[in-house]
């Protein structure tokens, strides 16, 4: 069973914004087992959408559409929902009150018929209720088909995606099983993976698809089943994997753990009952923002000092000018001392430090870009380790805040 | 003249990765005058990807591909552009040459035949030097209609467009002037703004188009003109625009400025040569995060304090205890300490200090989740603001590094 999503506003297509909703719509649907065919972006324009949609139709028996719900002229989904269904607008007296409680509450300008309007919707829909915005999202069924139509603003078709509209997938469909397993590498690049593991490719079953994804210069495969048996599926990846791990269990260096590096290391503290600390050159605070995009970060993040200039390093996390002299701010003693000292400042069970050149100019060393350090500090010592990350500025500060918090991964699982 | 974009990858349709490739793209085009009809996203499927391009031939002049160029059996876009075009794969010389030069330099394993098989392009491609990998870009040509197809990695893709694909398209093609206009208003929602300017929008002229952007509870009304005529264009955007001025003067607060708040600020800074530094609660780093996304930001950016911890605040910040007991740490006065002492301990023009609670759990203080403070201190003083954010973790540290962000640019206008 295959959906589509179509994704609706010239913003898209002028590359004003960056389309985040399919990812999460796909990523949600694949978890309950159902799999996109095809996202299509298209224009504000009702020929354009009315094409999208009889081209979804004849492919997916699912139909999601998002954006083109908001009061102005420019928002035209439901009229084109309204032709495509051979349907009309009505009032929603249920979406009527919503507005007209949302605005007594947030809003301080009078309500409008414009606003009114938003509670018109096509007669045939069923109303998806919107806890966060006044255009309410839409369920349409034709015979086994369903078209979903919920608002752009991420936040709002979250919320309705994860309340409303999944529940009412699960009820309404028998669903496949889908099961992903992700086995990482190291060390080694893409075909030369694909040779060790020609056997393994040449002999999939016809259930199970494997693909590269390579990423910040590691391989991770990806290998997914997908049918009406769980134990067929189940059975099958193991066994796959395990002729992937007689072939290259020498470069695998794990599967991948639910969620990202920063979920888990924040689970490893929460559980250990541990506290972090950073002080960060060139990744220049990203490490302590990734981390603190974890709800409940506060439990044990106490603090990051991010010192991009010399005399910030100086000063404040006390590095001991003498030690910048002799081995230069980009080295393994600096790195070192940022650690302890920032461990030890911040009153923390770790201390990460970042020490490095991450272009396009050189800064206040004389390293060729891309070189840094990156170090953890935590009573059993100091671990520090330098690293050459190529020349493309934003690429060496996502390596370096990754690198970074794999290496305190590692040494928390020490504790 | 229209393009489209074709991205190929299962990665994307089961939302393991966002594709921001086609926005850089769309968002390049439209800078040259070429306008982006519709976005796709297929599978690793020849008869899906055939299918793509023959629809994307009948709507488009230009068609975009990315992804699908790997070296392992899972990246077929080279096997189908050769089935579409009817062609055969040949070895290139010149692009064997780049792949064995990479492996020499960067790669400790040894070329194999897989990896020489990338060097294997349709007969009838121009070849595209890919820069930073392994994968050529490729253009083929069909009469007046062009196929480019570039590898699926952002940085090689960024490259690739930058440097050949626009230089050639701009080259090839007369293309139509596109103007964009970007006003920014505060203070209403779209509807109302909507029902203030129904003059303007019932009489645009045909080629111009007007779209509302609602972000971070502002709407910014967009201007497209699009035709042969550059000084037509150029009249028609003044006409519309002062029209909306006489309409809605009240509520604009400016034009859109080039670039991101992060880059304008930085240049303000750089032009005046003030310097910053920012103490962070509840936005944990972000806005010296963004801050020195920006390269060159060590000629302005000092250094940040993230002081999630109150015991941060007050032992490194030097907020003193006794205000926070009488204020709590969520308050103007603890926010306008903050900005004050980040100045003075980093020795910088401007402190900026962010202090609230971003839910989903309360923390340190007794305010509502959403009820934060920003302040920025200069040699002028103090200017501390109080915000209710909302209840949305993610948005309410966007929005509060925003305004810190919009605050500062305000600041640094008074120097």
């Amino acid at each position: 069973m295959y959906a589509e999503i179509i994704t609706i506003g010239d913003e898209i297509l002028i590359g004003q914004i960056i389309d985040t909703n399919s990812a999460f719509i796909a990523n949600e649907l694949n978890k309950i087992g159902i799999s996109v065919y095809q996202i299509t972006s298209v224009q504000d324009d009702k020929p354009h959408i009315l094409d999208a949609l009889k081209e979804a139709r004849s492919r997916a028996q699912i139909v999601f559409i998002t954006g083109g719900l908001g009061p102005t002229k420019d928002d035209i989904t439901k009229h084109t929902l309204c032709e495509f269904f051979n349907d009309t607008l009505i009032r929603n007296e249920e979406v009527l009150a919503h507005i007209e409680s949302l605005f007594k509450k947030y809003i301080s300008t009078p309500i409008s018929d414009i606003n009114r309007d938003q509670a018109l919707v096509p007669s045939k829909a069923q109303i998806l209720h919107n806890n966060f915005g006044t255009a309410p999202g839409m369920w349409m069924e034709e015979g086994e088909r369903v078209f979903v139509s919920m608002p752009g603003v991420p936040y709002e078709m979250k919320d309705l995606m994860t309340n409303q509209v999944l529940p009412k997938l699960v009820e309404k469909y028998k669903r496949p099983f889908i099961i992903h397993k992700t086995i990482m590498t190291y060390g080694l690049g893409e075909s030369a993976i694909a040779e060790r593991i020609a056997a393994v490719e040449d002999t999939l079953p016809g259930f199970i698809k494997l693909a590269y994804l390579p990423n910040l210069g590691k391989v991770r495969l990806r290998l997914t089943a997908k049918g009406q048996e769980k134990e067929v599926l189940e059975k099958g990846i193991k066994e796959v994997s395990s002729n992937l791990y007689d072939l290259i269990g020498d470069i695998i260096s794990g599967e991948e753990e639910e969620g990202t590096i920063e979920a888990v290391v924040g689970k490893l503290l929460t559980d250990k009952k541990l506290t972090m600390a950073t002080a960060e050159s060139f990744t220049g605070g990203k490490i302590s923002e990734q981390i603190t995009s974890v709800p409940g970060a506060s439990a044990y993040f106490v603090g990051s000092l991010v010192c991009y200039a010399t005399s910030t390093k100086v000063d404040l996390l006390r590095v001991p000018e003498e030690l910048i002299r002799k081995y230069s701010v980009v080295s393994a003693e600096v790195a070192a001392a940022m650690a302890s000292n920032i461990r030890e400042i911040m009153k923390a069970d770790f201390g990460i430090a970042t020490t490095g050149n991450a272009g396009p100019a050189k800064g206040d060393s004389e390293s060729p870009i891309g070189t840094v350090y990156i170090a953890i500090a935590s009573e059993k010592g100091v671990d520090v380790q330098k690293f050459l990350m190529g020349n493309h500025r934003t690429r060496i500060v996502q390596k370096g805040v990754h690198k970074a918090l794999e290496m305190l991964q590692k040494e928390i699982l020490k504790f």
